[in-house]
């Protein structure tokens, strides 16, 4: 753009970069950060070099951690025999905040995309066959999205971890809590249908 | 949250001290930061230190720059004779995309909102009466928003610069280009009718 500091350029094709913000809403964002204090600049800059610098991938589960082993799998009063496998960091936070399950996780980081190029060897499943084979686990819970791409990753791991003769579960697949019948997609329902349970 | 590590959380936290990101959109931000290479992150955060070093208010008209004074008030080319007086920067690019105004710029770096505690000391109003006074341009175009603290503004400063004996213009108000009179609000349509042109 014309007669704007190269600095705010610069700036305003950082936010642009990232998902879901266009050029609007960095521009936006950038004159925000520039109407505040300048140390609050330093803070955000210092935030993001500490998470390039202190944000290591804990060796045994991959998930991001601060120390090594992370705060989960170092966690003596979890239990060792089940192992819950999520694509992303951020799963590991959906499950953690039920409360509900106590034994350790397992981060793929991705999941199967042949188009985009993710295939079998990019994701931590190599990694995943040896920890079952060092830590013989009684369970692997498949807690992957249940679209496409989930849905190949569950099938791939679920094929290959039965043949290590282990227990391989997946999150259950019905309509959702609050849902209304009319409104659901015929998938849905019919998954709801056939898997409905005994009362 | 549980088991994040700490340089995440702060992350998350500037991203989420942002306007309209929530922290939904904060953490799916990090996430995705923490999945490009670290470079890139080193990059946002010399673009953030950049901003906050390089970029200083011009002498004159108050428009963030990186020369002083900046580039439009630098420029021979362009009329002294009118200065467009504008709340924030983005009204600046907003007017020279245009292409069609030559004058000078003045921005107020605000809007007058009491309520905020935004009275007409802390914006850049005195530097304006003290530039018409030097510099003796001959038309002062008022280009704030025409909402409740832009009008306000226009008011207050159509009284305060008439009595310096300068002609003060503002922006035309009526309905957008492609807008349905169908569709206007009353105000608009008022106005339009009001202001109506000869053909």
């Amino acid at each position: 753009m014309k007669h704007l500091p190269k600095a705010v350029e610069r700036l305003i094709s950082q936010f642009d970069k990232l998902p879901g913000i266009g050029p609007k809403t960095s521009e936006k964002l950038v004159w925000h950060l520039l109407g505040r204090p300048k140390e609050d600049l330093q803070e955000f800059a210092d935030s993001l070099i500490q998470a390039q610098e202190d944000i290591t991938v804990c060796p045994m589960c991959f998930n991001y951690a601060d120390t090594t082993p992370c705060s989960i799998c170092a966690d003596k009063s979890r239990t060792t025999d089940k192992i819950c496998v999520v694509a992303e960091t951020q799963d590991v936070q959906a499950i953690e905040k039920l409360h509900s399950f106590n034994g350790l996780f397992h981060v793929l980081h991705g999941v199967i995309n042949p188009p985009d190029g993710i295939t079998p060897d990019k994701l931590k499943i190599k990694e995943l066959v040896e920890r079952i084979d060092k830590t013989k686990p009684k369970e692997i819970i498949l807690a992957l999205n249940h679209d496409i791409n989930g849905e190949t990753t569950s099938l791939y791991l679920g094929k290959l971890l039965k043949s290590l003769n282990i227990r391989v579960t997946r999150l259950a697949k019905g309509l959702p809590s609050g849902s209304e019948i009319e409104y659901a997609d015929d998938v849905t329902l019919s998954y709801a249908l056939k898997d409905r349970k005994e009362l």
